[in-house]
């Protein structure tokens, strides 16, 4: 159920059994020498798309392109500003719960977006506050890669070569949505370099070819299946009472 | 040549030959009782990748959610404020310009957005006159569905029915997308009121159904075909200059 | 009548029968060689006043500084960032709607302003769609140069010489309004190169004297008052059911 | 020597011998029972004529509207939020930086802009401290009714009865600009109530005709005339200074 | 009464007797040789908490930096844009409005702030005058250092090397709190120069070591403590009434 | 070494040998019924005194109300929007950064700043990166409560009593700072429920007495100095490394 596929009157009937809907969040960011640049929206989506047919609830289009500041030395990356990315969400926001959508999921698919989307949250629940009367609005961000079954599985897999960007389960899921651009070549070292960073200067200098902890050329098409699999079902366990109760 | 589909290196090689890019944008918002609510979002950004096709340009993910204030009334439709808006599209061609891509086509699948846009590429060029060096940009707009071809061949198999929202132009194109979402049934009346409108609730007593002038019921999935096929070919042939001219 | 000429009990009266008001907006901006900075604001200022006497509706200040930002490399052009100007239609919109004026026709001298002008126009709307109760609010922007009477009027005197910027038809207007300012010298080339531009060094480099496509030394202050009454009498003709419909 | 009224060759003359603008800023609102509500704008615009003409300096086009907040409950007076009006000041300041334009005095007619003006003052200094190389910017507001000239006529021709708004200069000053306007009709109370104030419904209950512990109907345009060449003056002979110093 | 020495149920007992709340606001920037960066925030904190005793009026906690762009070339001084400042003082006054503080004295001890926290109160005042209700909110500003009493006694205590900035009423006064922070050796010049300036390199230039026309040297614990109990009932006598008064 | 009581000339010998700066950032709201409304503040501040006493480094003003948006329902808390909070970062770090302060330890006393700082630390890094030529900044944020030897003190002391607000190590350690406020009364529940929470007014009603599974009663002043003292050490442990690492 993608709202962008569905018709006014479609929507309307839905909004008489539930005011739960989904909003996917991604990244548009290198991800290292054989990552793509959309692995976080297109995770994300596939997630969310996926927890929506389990639930029963309602898609809305994917916010693509997120904060990736620190990701601006490489070619191709896409960021907004954290100002401009709460402004996003705020007014996302602000357009469901006009409708009656009370109970909004955020499926996010890069680290880098938390705290703005946090931020964001406490923003709009500002505005709302001042409005008469207030309108209700639960807000919850799930990072799919760090629920504990999809952690699990992660390690079974790759041990000690997840990593923490442009790692083995973001780049499998990816590839198993579009086969065809699996490229499990070996990297260069094998498991990139692993720390903290300050600046997009910085962590390109660090990470030189944008991974950080990871070898992706673990990854193939079925663990990214698996992958997928595991998370929706985990995060549509999670979100039954989140979306329902009062 | 989706940009999200690629590596951070194949943009890299791409920016050797090229600094040509293109920038869906859509909206998310009631398109009539048959019409899907993403209707301007998928239309923009498949004539996008068909031109990407065509003229071997990078495609960047597609802003889905657009300036779509008077149609609030309707439920699922989802909008930002202008003053958001604009600071997506500014933040998006200051990433891409960042990079070297220095002619941002925008296809735009949405009237409503056109202002907005406009005044963003003026506070983007703005910002980028007070940076020193002043980084050299070129943006264009391109509204598929205003372009010659695109209003000819409308008119043509949609005569007077065409009308200027949920037109069957762009209802067939998305029912050419997703063919399981086609519904030709009759509507009344068969065509919708024509006219102005002021704010969204304005808009909703005018257009009850929410289209202005249209037929939708007329729109086949093989239009669509046919309207995509005219439109990115148009846009082709148009664009080139823009994209290489210095 | 205009607002800056009366005093608070008289517009408390005029309330009393009206809800209309002209609120014109122009440019300070290079026009040319020989036409004035001010054209844009000059223009929308002396039509607005023929109007607002035409129909007997209230004329707020002048917006004299607009959304300039291409001009910019011409001497003595001010503009406002498109954010800048959107914040200052909205302000005026929201002080106007504070006293029940609910129907403001923007009488506009300068085409870059359009887009920011619909832009704050919806920004405003969605602002006031929060408020409660909402208050109504209809709004309307004119460029006074489009209308078709002073299209036909422009083209029978001046032919292909009207071009697109630094026009003779608002060179003449404002000679009109200010005689000792009239330099009737002949310009080399004649006509002006005509085209696109993308920023404001590269419309300095394409049109280096300011003009574009035009021929202003054909304007006199006898064209200008012809322009300004057809102008006047076709938007009174046609604001009427604007103001007064509900 | 309006900006308005010269062509852009005239004000590249005009810089090579000057770098000296005059900006002059007023006020929409309501002045009392007799007072015009674009007082504050006429007077600053009047003020800043003369000392252009006098100085041989360049006078930018007046900002008519500024922030007038506590004047809302009066029908008729707009205000901008002082966030807008440092938008406003900061773009007008920078545009006419970028000319070099560097030495800009403000000839403000109404008190509720001069806090919102040194804001912006400094908001466009922190801007400019941060380009590189930073462009050199010297700004002055000048209030004209507090000039010391200016308050002893005040109070040579009004005693007690100046009070601080709708005033008999302002009133005077406007008068003698449009005498068509002068209501010299005596008020009640005479001298209307003095003292502090804190919102707009506050101001209202408080000076229920609009007037602060004055008598605009002791304004006459003779007296209008005589502030005005006082103001002019005195303006002319403090700007020198700010104008050529280094 | 510090607010933050407080329970929420004792702030709860306090506004069933009083409306009243103290927010003092100061600054951190160089202040001469001798005298401490955060001069500002502790007088203003110092005299605002004998205040707070005096009238058993609640105190905030103190806004340490403020709008010190012009001292930005000596290090160690920080600054908000004026901008920022106004949205810190919106917050906070919509914060305390909230809760029923209707009565806001904010003693400042920095000149640089005046006029970006007078445009925040018209702010404030424009934002909840659009609420439904309208919370009711009087704001006051009171710059401790211009008290007549205090004036007098500086006056008195200095003669003429009193100047207008690092002054010694104030440097006294944070001597009188942080006694081994006094460095009373003698300057060179004894009296720093006097006037007006531009930006913070013009600052610097004119005013090398910070000093504008002042002689802190003269400056002793025992005045610093003496000009906090004077400025202290000075400002309780005036605030009672602010307080209380309908 | 406080920056407040430092003079400038202080700040630029430190600065010879030394790049770094802690900024310690609280939060002024509710802490339960027996806790202190400035708990986060003085924990924040108390602990960056002591760090910058063992490492001899430079202690910047605390930020004393920050992102408090859920604690809005209970009297006396104050909170800044979280875009606020982001431009009160980015402008103390911009200012420090022009000193040459390039290493920024935020110590922080309330989990709701952390998204809003860590989006604020990415905004200003946008800016900076825009500059020419781009200063270099490293910034950390550090939650005093969560440091390893900090919560292994809690527990030990605490057990299930320590929770997640209004914890009695935040209030232990305000009651060593100012023991005539403890106030060690039982309170009913003696734990508070536990859970999560959405908006203002649900926060209220799940925990309406303000704590959040915690016991503040078994809080002790000598508690409060050892937490101080274990937090310190342990800081000054890790943030050598950050303070002088290139």
């Amino acid at each position: 159920m993608r709202l962008q596929l569905a018709t006014w009157p479609q929507v309307e009937a839905y909004l008489e059994r539930s005011r739960a809907i989904i909003l996917p969040i991604g990244s548009t960011e290198q991800h290292g020498p054989t990552g793509l640049i959309g692995t976080d929206a297109l995770c994300a989506e596939a997630v969310a798309l996926r927890v929506g047919e389990a639930l029963e609830v309602m898609v809305a289009p994917t916010i693509a392109v997120g904060m990736a500041q620190h990701h601006m030395e490489f070619p191709g990356s896409m960021t907004l500003k954290p100002s401009t990315l709460m402004a996003v969400v705020r007014d996302c926001l602000a357009s469901l719960v006009r409708h009656g959508f009370e109970r909004v999921l955020m499926i996010n698919g890069h680290g880098g977006n938390v705290a703005t989307v946090q931020a964001a949250f406490a923003e709009t629940q500002t505005e709302l506050d001042r409005l008469s009367p207030r309108p209700p609005l639960r807000t919850r961000l799930l990072n799919w890669w760090e629920l504990p079954a999809v952690e699990r599985l992660s390690v079974r897999l790759y041990g000690d070569a997840v990593g923490s960007h442009a790692t083995p389960p973001e780049v499998a899921l990816t590839w198993a949505l579009h086969p065809e651009t699996a490229d499990p070549r070996p990297l260069e070292p094998r498991i990139a370099p692993y720390g903290a960073f300050f600046s997009a200067a910085d962590f390109r200098s660090r990470f030189p070819d944008g991974r950080i902890g990871s070898d992706p050329s673990l990854a193939t098409p079925a663990h990214g299946e698996q992958l997928l699999k595991v998370a929706a079902e985990e995060i549509a366990g999670m979100a039954g009472t989140f979306f329902t109760a009062d």
